[in-house]
């Protein structure tokens, strides 16, 4: 297929609903280098993943029964987004470790919610039977060739903004965005997988040979916790991916804190799970090498709002 | 005397010292016009005030005793972080309502810190002591030259990266900010003041003809709560402002709560009150007319990690 034929459509086709969002240079954090970065926690929803929601309901029939998605909560919201600005019902399954905050950032769409005891594979099974009876449109977390195609427009965008980096850095759940970027780049630069040690499906797959099964856990569970990588992602890992690391709990919370701290960007554990990598020596790059961080969740709990 | 000197002087005396901060449009908060934004929060210690510091601490031979100011808080930890990055000693006096997060922001830059009863004019008598009695060397939070030539490179880098807008909306406390945009634009494009009806230095000077003595409060007082606009500021807002118009606290309070909820930006109250007059009402623009806001001030509290 042509990624970069897609991508591009995507990124033609998006362009008027979701947000070009800023990038930065950044020096701090106790690193002895520069940090480029996209904040792309600015995006609707406060995730990336509204590009892959606009791009899939812009491209595709969407039945009269709407959308339905499964979701850790951001995908959901994106979603549910997505459908309200484009006039269509949808309903998603939140599995309950997604949280409070995330549950009532999709609520506030508008979008009918079923919250899901356990965690994310358990919303799948009811979306899944819901599609069958409905005749809603699933729309896959991340791996679906739209879905991909739609984050990839987010690595596109950066290197229409100017990118100068040797290296970028993103985070690794189910893989959906990180597959974008490969898919976009195609070796052009060199990407580095970051995934939580408590939640690493991306890691265990590489080390496999193949996508296997994986428990998840700790505190980005609820946004990198994907039980197995998508095929997609993992056929373009094998191909096209610099290095995979692996950061602690510890690390990710450092570095959410020092994003704040620092820089008065409030994240979310996964839209830190990235910088982790250099804050905590997980990545360390070659004298003069260039690198950047794509941040890229801010949906935090407790919501400061809620909080008061 | 030449402002555009001063100013082009102050950015490039400043360039490598200061975070370039990221410019973006945004679609939202119940406007049916596009507002572009100048995410100027993201900059060192959270607001522009590490401009003019900085421009004050190079362009000057700075005693043995070094830095004294007082400071409602964002610029007392914005000359104490410029102090420290520059080698120099600082004392900073601060008035108890700046509240426990800006105390302790300033606190962890390593500066002298005194917590001094009652409002900003009470800390700037004490920090006035402090400078006859150390030959320390004082910063004046907004009155004088340096820092508003040091605050005018944030509208000089804005016009650099593009801005297209007929009018920008800036909230107002003593004055130094829109000082420094009003210097730079020299009259180029409409600039709006927006002050909290609670706190509104500039708007009762040019109704009386002169800055004159205003009662604070309200909860954007301890950024925004200056008793007497700034000679220089009141000077340049005779000859080149555009509009000066108030807005309530509910309406800072709305503003803020839109930019987490639909952009998550968290900012302080006064980093919200240039958008609290888009959103009030109290600006209205013409059809056609484009407008961009200022977004100042990220040093919210409670801070959301001491909060948890």
């Amino acid at each position: 297929m042509d990624w970069t034929a897609d991508i591009e459509a995507a990124a033609t086709r998006i362009s008027t609903h979701v947000v070009r969002t800023p990038v930065m240079g950044v020096a701090g954090f106790g690193l002895n280098f520069p940090v480029r970065m996209k904040l792309e926690q600015l995006q609707h929803t406060g995730t990336f993943k509204a590009r892959g929601a606009f791009n899939t309901l812009l491209k595709n029939d969407v039945p009269a029964a709407g959308l339905v998605a499964a979701s850790g909560g951001n995908h959901g919201a994106a979603v549910a987004y997505a459908a309200r600005a484009l006039g269509h019902p949808a309903h998603i399954f939140v599995p309950e470790m997604a949280g409070p905050s995330k549950i009532s950032l999709i609520r506030s769409t508008g979008a009918e919610l079923t919250v899901v005891p356990g965690e994310y594979v358990n919303a799948l099974e009811q979306a899944r039977a819901y599609e069958t009876a409905s005749g809603a449109m699933q729309i896959h977390a991340y791996d679906a060739v739209d879905t991909v195609a739609g984050q990839g427009t987010c690595m596109a965008e950066w290197q229409n903004q100017g990118l100068e980096a040797d290296t970028v850095l993103i985070a690794v759940g189910g893989g959906g965005l990180i597959a974008g970027a490969l898919a976009w780049l195609q070796g052009a630069r060199r990407v580095v997988a970051v995934e939580p040690e408590t939640s690493c499906a991306l890691h265990s797959a590489l080390a496999a040979g193949a996508p296997v099964d994986v428990e998840v856990s700790g505190i980005a569970a609820n946004a990198l916790g994907a039980r197995r990588i998508g095929d997609i992602c993992f056929g373009l890992a094998q191909a096209h991916l610099g290095d995979s690391v692996l950061v602690s709990d510890d690390a990710i919370g450092a570095a959410q804190k020092a994003l704040w701290q620092e820089r008065r960007l409030l994240v979310e554990p996964a839209g830190a799970t990235a910088l982790a990598a250099l804050m905590s020596g997980a990545y360390v790059p070659e004298p003069g090498e260039r690198v950047a961080v794509l941040v890229c969740g801010a949906n935090v709990a407790p919501d400061p709002f809620e909080a008061r």
